[in-house]
């Protein structure tokens, strides 16, 4: 049975899961939710997703949400296939660190700064200068750390790509195309691993699922 | 080499640790980090964790920071050690979607809560009522979830307790203490899920380190 996914190519968590799936040459059937049309909210997919956000993954009978589980998931229950993702021993605690460090340190800052510069804009409100300007100074101490670490290590985990790289990827891609950029190019380790990490085949075909809609 | 608990026993990320130790019956040394003199922002400290913020954590010459990255090391590592703490297999995964809803979906509400009505009042300032009020309405939402899941489910990722259940623990039992009680009180299973895993010896031995201080 072909794994699902179910979500929108333009989220970012759905992303994570697809760049995934790619990573690990898994074939899945892509099953897009309509989130204008507040599918998200409605009974058939609280079935899959209870808070009510995409994504939402089945894997045969297993049904599973929160894209960060699902990756591991994957990583771990298809570890013979494509690309390794996670490794051995002391190097997947550091992977975890790592992990760990995306969703505690990086993420609640690039949200807040997507909704202040995407999103708002996209709908007509003025972004909030003193937000942008208070979570770009947290977002760069928190950039410093990463270029400190890739400084060390030619990836955030180990001496390879894992999901301690994929998990950051589709946030930080989506902050490229915004003033945020800046604090990326001034750090040249974070720059040459972003730089790296985006030209993997397995993201190509994720940014390409995106531009075919 | 014995492991190395960094931070203080008022920390609720430290006490993730203190109690998966515990559970798995590790001995550790804790060292006490004076947060009042910011010791955790000097430089001894910011090489053991590059953010500034309690707890690290020491096994040999491996150093680790993020309270979640170290429980999920101790119980891989020493998984023949006393409770398991994970699983195998499918229920992995499904422990793995119950703490990735600890730190996503549970804890930013819990730590706006936290801030709002313990540590604003304690330095004399006033909690802001329609922060609480919104925080707790969505708080009420996300432990509908749980109650739903711990309907069907004895324990958040399988049917024993695993680091799905003890990382919520320790900020579970803070707001134990604040108004948000009542909205545990009001869910009958969450409320016995929370009682049992509370009365776990591991937590026990938390909470007195906490008491003798
Ligand atoms: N922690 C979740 C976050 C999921 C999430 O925030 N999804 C967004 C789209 S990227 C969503 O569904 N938003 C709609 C909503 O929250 O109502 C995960 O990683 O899967
Ligand atoms: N995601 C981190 C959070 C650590 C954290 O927030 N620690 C608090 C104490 S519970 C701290 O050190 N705060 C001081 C600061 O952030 O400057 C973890 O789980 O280890």
């Amino acid at each position: 049975m072909v794994m699902k996914v179910y979500g929108t190519v333009l989220s970012t968590a759905t992303m994570r899961i697809f760049a995934a799936c790619y990573e690990k040459d898994l074939e899945f059937e892509f099953v897009p939710i309509d989130m204008p049309a507040r599918e998200h909210k409605k009974e058939h997919f609280l079935a899959l997703n209870p808070f009510g956000q995409v994504p939402a993954f089945e894997d045969g009978d297993l049904k599973l949400f929160e894209s960060r589980a699902v990756t591991q998931h994957i990583a771990h229950v298809y570890a013979d296939k494509g690309t390794p993702l996670v490794c051995e021993g002391k190097s997947m605690a550091t992977v975890g660190v790592w992990m760990e460090v995306e969703a505690h340190q990086f993420e609640p800052l690039a949200l807040k700064l997507r909704r202040e510069l995407i999103y708002k804009p996209r709908s007509g409100m003025a972004s909030d200068a003193a937000v942008v300007e208070e979570s770009e100074a947290k977002l760069a101490k928190v950039l410093d750390v990463y270029e400190a670490r890739l400084s060390q290590s030619k990836y955030l985990g180990c001496d390879c790509f894992t999901l301690a790289d994929l998990h950051p990827l589709p946030t930080m891609t989506t902050l490229k195309g915004t003033p945020v950029k800046k604090l990326f190019d001034a750090r040249p380790k974070l720059s040459a691993w972003l730089a790296d990490i985006s030209a993997r085949p397995a993201w190509a075909k994720v940014l390409a699922m995106r531009n075919q809609q």
